[in-house]
């Protein structure tokens, strides 16, 4: 694996770029307050409307629909509604996913809920997902049906995705496979779409069409994968994720729950660990003032996720579904220069961190 | 105003007994959680999925497209798509304004976040209105896109709505025609469009789609106008509610605000009640075993209302929108068969508890 991270950087860049002026063109629409309040969520502005330098998103899903357009058709132009209106579906998910999961704080800002309450981010949640579907239909592509389609489809998939998180977070025995399931619909189904529509807007045939959903698809397991380790050892200046975060609140990630399967001796201990009823969560507040005590039980923790094989499998299967999303280039007969572009995509996704 | 109720029963069977078995089928395609969940919302089941023999929606928005879409193609089936949708679209939003207005039941029922809590509620809505976009997407009708982007339009109108609604309560100030504007988006909009589905889905010109989308609006007014009606005098065994309801939670209203900007002396007198700084809502806990209290304040309170106009104002503004309905119709080129029907159905609306 030899990612040029310049390439994917300017990929992202460009995607950004074009994508930019037909998002905010879409946003214009909405009545004064959720307009306000998505310009706020999209770090375009700051909770009163005042114009922000900030550091917008990755823009990784729009990138993908113009870039699998481009190596369909040759111009990215005829997706750029699906690349608009995959960031506005992802951006609803978002600020619906902070309130259920009552998170504050996104991107080191409060999130919608945090600063306008329930009803807002509810309210602005729909009107961004709604907004996603008329940008498509009023494209005027021969093709709008079939990519608003794939879109409400992926869409499906992604509620189906959260569904099975909330109802796993109440269960002890969920396997390995029901946790990649979930994944898939939660952070697959998305991407998947993404390059899905840019195949699609481009008059792809069918078959391609599905190969570049198994690109995105299989791009977003290996990227839920590397989230996940970045969960137990990431560097929070990065992710704005403090190390061990994911064993703080006793998450079963996708390392934590092979290991619980395949682990051995040292699955079984961290299973003993996580059932333990002491609440590592609340560590925080009894230890030594330099926290000492409760990290030293997480990195106990991450040391059984590691001796229990559960960082390797999760490092190698990241780089093994990167390899499955190549494949699903050939499949779509992706010529070597737009191949080597999703390529770099693919592995800058993966690499970044690890 | 001379009402036929049968003829306006007759067309909600028909549109219910028409749109049922697609609904259902689109609700199935659901993960299984949402699947219950919506199915109780509909009324097909209780809550733990044992099936009802409930007393279903009036099915008023599918039934408008269906009628619309014969009206101008002499054939309702180009419309069952479409009239799914908007059913679909209108659930999405009840529960989720169940969820924002925290209200405990519906039709005498609990309602979804009541049942499994808030994030549920979310999710639920986010798919219907999801699935509302899938349903038309597949269709397979070549105005699909149209009926898509109008839905999606109507969508945020709705969004709209709700917004200056949730806004208005903070305010003491708002005028009439603010309130009008805000019952045109929550009530006016989807109506609106089911009705133009149905005139898109049949293949009509743009001129028609919208003079069929007037009909709808201005229908949706007029219930609007009803509803704020009974929310004041209506029958609690006929609308769930208890007369007064929308005194006791000091809600502004339509006949409220016209009496409050057109009322004279027993405007004045209303605004000081409204203003009063003794919380009428729950005068309930320190009333006479009777109720008879808090009763008889709530009931000076619609005297003030009736004196001051606004109970007057309200139902002859409601058959004025029906007259506006109609002329809409007569725009429409509707033939006197269909237009009849139309007709019956917005005057069923309208006079049904007046």
């Amino acid at each position: 694996m030899t990612a040029d991270p310049t390439l994917a950087v300017e990929s992202l860049h460009r995607g950004r770029e074009l994508v930019s002026p037909a998002l905010r063109g879409a946003v214009d629409r909405l009545d004064d307050h959720s307009r306000l309040v998505a310009s706020y969520h999209l770090g375009w502005c700051d909770e009163r409307g005042r114009p922000l330098e900030a550091n917008p998103g990755k823009a990784v899903r729009p990138s993908l629909t113009l870039l699998a357009c481009e190596a369909v058709a040759g111009d990215a132009a005829p997706a750029l509604c699906g690349a608009v209106a995959v960031e506005l579906v992802h951006n609803f998910s978002l600020i619906h996913d902070d309130l259920m999961d009552r998170d504050a704080e996104r991107r080191h800002r409060p999130t919608v809920w945090a600063v306008w309450g329930e009803p807002t981010a509810v309210l602005v949640g729909d009107a961004l997902l709604s907004l996603a579907h008329e940008v498509i239909d009023e494209s005027g592509s021969g093709h709008a049906r079939a990519a608003s389609r794939a879109l409400a489809v992926a869409t499906r998939d992604l509620i189906r995705g959260q569904v099975l998180d909330m109802a796993f977070e109440q269960r002890d025995d969920v396997s390995l496979a029901e946790c990649l399931d979930m994944a898939g619909g939660k952070t697959g189904a998305l991407l998947g779409a993404s390059a899905e529509i840019g195949a699609i807007l481009a008059g792809a045939p069918p078959r391609v069409c599905a190969a570049y959903r198994r690109y995105g698809a299989e791009l977003g397991l290996a990227f839920q994968l590397v989230d996940d380790l970045l969960g137990i050892w990431g560097w929070p200046e990065r992710t704005g994720k403090p190390v061990f975060s994911d064993l703080r609140s006793r998450k079963k990630t996708l390392p934590v729950v092979w290991s619980l399967e395949n682990g051995g001796r040292a699955g079984r201990e961290l299973a003993a660990w996580l059932a333990s009823a002491e609440d590592t969560a609340g560590d925080t507040a009894g230890v030594t003032p330099d926290g000492s005590a409760g990290e030293a039980r997480l990195r106990c923790a991450a040391g059984l996720v590691e001796r229990a094989g559960g960082r390797d499998w999760a490092t190698e299967e990241a780089r093994e579904r990167v390899r499955r999303a190549g494949a699903a280039l050939d499949a779509a007969g992706c010529d070597a220069s737009h191949r080597q572009e999703l390529d770099e995509l693919a592995s800058f996704v993966i690499e970044r961190d690890l």
